[in-house]
């Protein structure tokens, strides 16, 4: 399933219409990540991107569907990373491992934040109509957690007692509140105990024949 | 020790001079956490709190003296509800229990969020010079429950290979994490399921001595 339904209307653009709706993406969503979703309004967008009241009207006409795309743009990188190879759909305790180091270790720059948890947090309190989409995205990023740990546990890998829903909710919410965490403190030091935490938690369901195989 | 610096100020008032300044700073937090601090001005809150441009200025001069003010004011909430004898300064696994509890079942409405945890989000993004108060705050918070973790260690509660940083840094990060959470999904489940799956860890500590006394 596509969280992207702007897709949809962007694929219908020619290249260069295509690459105008990408540019004022990039810089509404640079704005809104920086100044708040309230105080990003028209004129900012238009004059960062360079574009007409006019263009900008044309590919976002209105202030939700410019917020919608912003949400389906960051969406698509989170999820998109979520979903790579390279975590091998969750179903190891080593790929929650490999997560928790992507962020602790890999040097990415805590200061900014969740760029999702971000927008979150500020959409949660306006009005704008586009409460269902984030929390869709939230629920699909869940589910990629929800899935692999239910598989683990169905291969034997973690034993029965294991909540793959409440682990689920344990890893996002770790993310997003070590993540904030870490940003008011100016250190990695809460996200690092938060995810490690979280990942001591579900080795305390490995099963002993998978501790041995390992 | 006391976060709130500004008390002191506000003790050289009258108490007509005190309570203009509580009703100020009621109002500046309500609108601060509506509407965010960016958008948050003089007029707004002075219109709301009924008082004068000049009264305004002789308790809060600058944006940042009233927001620093709002933030001690949820800081002496938040610090004051943890520090009270309900939680009997959380050396035992039911207090954390009751904690999580308190969210979960007393039926706080989750859709206000975390009052800090809102601030912070905005926050790490102004130029405003608050950023090391809110740091303070959090420190607070979090060694509220590592002192208790640590106690609970000492006393053989928990066994030696518990990290008190770690779960305390697990326990802020699942509560920030989930409340977020559960306002995006409008749901509690999120919150409990982080929350639940944080005592479950803590649990996975308590010596076989302790179980057998409880």
């Amino acid at each position: 399933m596509q969280v992207n339904d702007g897709a949809d209307a962007a694929q219908k653009l020619t290249p260069k219409g295509q690459a105008t709706r990408e540019r004022i993406l990039e810089h509404a969503a640079a704005l809104i990540y920086g100044k708040g979703v309230h105080a990003t309004n028209n004129e900012l967008v238009r004059r960062a991107a360079g574009v007409s009241g006019s263009q900008l009207s044309h590919y976002f006409p209105t202030k939700e569907s410019l917020v919608l795309a912003v949400i389906d743009w960051h969406a698509d990188s989170v999820l998109g990373f979520h979903r790579s190879e390279r975590f091998a759909s969750f179903d190891t305790v080593e790929a929650f491992q490999d997560w928790t180091d992507f962020y602790v270790l890999s040097g990415r720059p805590f200061e900014d934040g969740c760029s999702l948890g971000s927008l979150a947090s500020e959409i949660v309190k306006t009005d704008l109509d586009v409460h269902d989409r984030l929390a869709e995205v939230f629920a699909q990023w869940r589910e990629i957690f929800r899935v692999g740990l239910d598989r683990m546990r169905q291969l034997g890998r973690i034993d029965a007692s294991a909540d793959p829903a409440r682990l689920a909710d344990m890893f996002l919410a770790a993310y997003q509140g070590g993540m904030l965490l870490a940003q008011v403190a100016r250190d990695i030091g809460p996200l690092q105990d938060a995810l490690s935490a979280a990942v001591d938690h579900l080795r305390t369901f490995v099963t002993s024949d998978d501790q041995h195989m390992g």
